[in-house]
């Protein structure tokens, strides 16, 4: 059986078709309109659909199923987004609009980290697990959990929000208006406002060198590079977000006891150099001192139209 | 149907008989017998078991089940209570030590908090809940979690240990070794810890007079007493307790988005003129700006027994 998923950014809508035994059959990448609404959204999407099956030479109702996932809250039946800031939505019902183009097929909505923690139980990092948890240190740190082997959307359907986790109360102010969320300390812009304090104090460091002074230059990038490299300020970072992030991981293994966590973003491409250190500390700091599986998330970008592809499924297992 | 449950803990043991109806037919509390093995234990278990099957006209067959809660780890397969610091248990085979007993009668053991937890679901403040958290304000912070409906004992089956949860990275020394912990911040110690540094810092206050100046005589009841009358360094206390509180409560809603967070412990005890504050700060810094229901849990003391007798039931919905 063949399923279309979608993944809505606010650059681009990534898009695929998957079939049951999770191999891509074709895959698409446009750019998000902004600020052209909703409407204009479905249609390119309606677009995709009748132009991949055109590519593999189906029909529509050879589509069992369009999932799609966005940066945002979903209400509790999934049928609209709620608030998806990035994309300016706001109660937009996006499943009645896909089924307007597409009165036959189910639709399926779903928050894009809850869609990638499925694709990594689908197909990636957390393959047989009934308990996970999939971190995304990006430009903010979002995340999802498989519980029960199945995709977790909150016990009351808000969604969860594993980001804003409050990790070091009366911490670093964060985006959500909160202090010390795991946001504010281990995410990318957590790094690169850290390189920037390097450079305001006039600390003499690889940061200061690589950018010639100019904070905008710095990026999470470079300052875990400035740290491999042994740069001491920038070692001084990277130590201390290692802490804050084994902190934020031994909260989620004393709630869940997961099999795996697994961590995407932007900021897990830093490899063994994060992951060793990270998972030392994260043994010593947990309640038990078990070694916990921490490892990178398998599907990086396509993560969220596999999982959206992927909903179907998991619904049919509730 | 008959369950029998126990709860032992470091000064009593505890049991009763629970009816499927969640009726109590009778129960006892018998003193821990200490640094008499667990093989002493057992031995008054039984004596128990055959004490309520005669104040009852039953006979042992009578009973389904024998569930024992006990305040530690507890293996994956519920058969070994691992490690419970307090009675002075290490890998104590109790599960296969009752059934030589009672050889035809199912026994299941799990965590004290779990059991409670699961208490509340069965005949408490998680009545019809799939998602819900149990926290125990107690000298320490325990608490237990349920999802898709069942007690949740962890994904590894290590249990889990919610008081352990890291919501002040760098804050106070946790009786684990670790910094900023729930139960460093959250428990009837934490709130007696504040309460002596009142003393030792010669602050003007109530907790000085009514102690006159004796650090050995604050108590948390002291502490949110003295609060409760207005007194201006108490408050701080408080003030403080109630913030930390609603950071870890945050964190669980992050995580877990729960339908019920139910409190439990010496500290829930002080009511309406904790938890009022508490709805509040946490509906202001959760995620989804929710009302949080936050209730007091209602089983008390009883919660571990009836807990325990409910475990047969909880592993069958398996």
């Amino acid at each position: 059986m063949l399923q279309i998923g979608f993944d809505i950014g606010g650059t681009n809508i990534k898009a695929g078709v998957v079939h049951d035994n999770m191999k891509i059959l074709c895959k698409r990448s446009v750019s998000f309109p902004s600020d052209e609404g909703y409407q204009k959204v479905a249609a390119i999407l309606a677009e995709l659909v009748r132009d991949m099956a055109k590519e593999l030479n189906r029909q529509i109702s050879d589509f069992q199923s369009i999932g799609i996932a966005a940066p945002g809250s979903i209400d509790a039946a999934s049928t609209m987004i709620l608030n998806a800031h990035n994309l300016g939505f706001h109660n937009v019902p996006l499943k009645a609009e896909m089924n307007q183009y597409f009165p036959d097929t189910k639709v399926y909505l779903a928050n894009d980290a809850d869609a990638a923690a499925l694709a990594e139980l689908c197909a990636g990092a957390f393959r047989g697990c009934k308990t996970a948890v999939l971190l995304t240190l990006g430009t903010g740190v979002g995340g999802g959990v498989i519980l029960g082997g199945r995709m977790f959307k909150g016990g009351m359907g808000h969604g969860i929000e594993l980001g804003h986790m409050i990790i070091q109360h009366g911490g670093p102010l964060c985006t959500c208006g909160n202090r010390g969320c795991m946001e504010s300390l281990c995410s990318a812009t957590a790094l690169i406002r850290e390189g920037r304090k390097v450079i305001e104090e006039n600390i003499e460091s690889m940061i200061f060198k690589q950018t010639q002074g100019d904070e905008s230059l710095v990026t999470a990038k470079l300052v875990l590079d400035c740290a491999k490299e042994g740069d001491s300020a920038a070692y001084d970072i990277f130590e201390n977000y290692v802490d804050c992030l084994s902190s934020a991981i031994v909260s989620c293994m004393s709630l869940l006891d997961p099999e795996v966590i697994a961590l995407g973003g932007g900021v897990s491409l830093a490899g063994e150099f994060l992951f060793e250190p990270l998972r030392k500390l994260t043994k010593m700091k947990s309640f038990f001192k078990v070694d916990q599986k921490i490892v990178p998330a398998e599907l990086g970008n396509d993560a969220g139209f596999i999982g959206a592809a992927m909903l179907a499924g998991n619904e049919e297992k509730e």
